[in-house]
């Protein structure tokens, strides 16, 4: 039996892979494991049946041999730790866990403020001045993390689900709207986005968008 | 040789127990593991030297037996796999990581965004009109969280590395000033208060805060 992941059934972001299922595709293919899809409304999301799976009612879930998980980023790790897409070595291991952690839980609140600040409050006459502050707090993370990645191709050594997580958050738009500010975190994106498992993730969550599109 | 954790020298929640170290101390201290602080002033915290630990200039980190980890998520996920916080059945582990992440990535955004908006815009002009917005998104984490909880002692069967994180981001201000409308979120965070490591791991950050002011 396949895995089963929880994604939209039509994507807000209209196939571009910034929905968090993306990162789950993404590992599932670096392992070259097939998965089935349940697309799921907007309406089907804040069911019971949903909630039970997924107690915030959002997307991604994952459910293989029976492991019921939600999270994208404990689904990402779930699979890593079954398919090599994490060191070996116990130190090195842990350190990519760290840069799981880092990515969702340091990176991604300060670009979801930023993208939130236009998406729910676009209309409200403080948001033009609040935008270069959201954008201010951004950069202290962007500076830091190209600071570390400088001349690295991945985080640490060997590409792994930490490189995942991070460059998942890094594509969101309001990070792309600076990249020309971080050469080194363009380059680094563009070097995921060239790895054949990316490219594979990337046209199946494309081709789930256009079919929603009937 | 005990392992080493990162801490603020002197903590800005004034001996809360609301930093990022307190749940390192706590899951340690549920492992009955001892440790040694590092204790770093603002200053330090942004010197190449700490960089070079912990990339975005923060609290708390961790080095042990040549393990050198940051973001708090990673390091309660390292002692917890070490020491027994997690449990052995491979699915019931895997929801517990799930938890971890729920705590760092789900919840404690839409925390620190309700205190950022007083801490660092609580002079602007439409701060006033955000908190109930900013609250509103709170809620409805919260809501979902309390239903999931419901009559449960924790987040899944025992009590493991899943409730630490959540117990930690659930103390911070901006939760408690709510925690009138939600009671079983209060009975979930009492009961974990009242937990012998809890208070061995509340004791040591606030006798850390109360040496600082010497």
């Amino acid at each position: 039996m396949n895995p089963i992941v929880s994604v939209f059934a039509a994507s807000p972001d209209r196939g571009r892979g910034l929905a968090r299922d993306m990162a789950v595709r993404w590992a599932l293919a670096e392992s070259g494991q097939g998965y089935e899809i349940r697309p799921l409304s907007f309406a089907e999301l804040k069911t019971a049946q949903h909630k039970a799976r997924q107690p915030f009612g959002q997307i991604p879930t994952f459910e293989a041999d029976g492991v019921s998980l939600f999270e994208s980023g404990a689904i990402v790790l779930h699979i890593a730790e079954t398919h090599g897409l994490l060191p070996t070595d116990h130190a090195a291991r842990a350190r990519a866990i760290a840069w799981m952690f880092a990515a969702v839980s340091t990176i991604e609140p300060v670009i979801v403020e930023r993208e939130v600040a236009v998406l729910l409050e676009g209309d409200k006459p403080w948001t033009a001045e609040r935008l270069p502050m959201l954008e201010a707090r951004l950069r202290l993370r962007l500076d830091d993390l190209a600071a570390w990645l400088n001349e690295k191709n991945w985080l640490e050594g060997e590409f792994s689900a930490g490189d995942i997580m991070m460059v998942c958050v890094l594509r969101r738009p309001a990070v792309a709207l600076l990249m020309g500010d971080y050469p080194v975190l363009a380059a680094y994106v563009a070097r995921a986005e060239a790895r054949p498992a990316f490219r594979i993730a990337f046209a199946e969550q494309l081709a789930r968008f256009e079919a929603s599109r009937g």
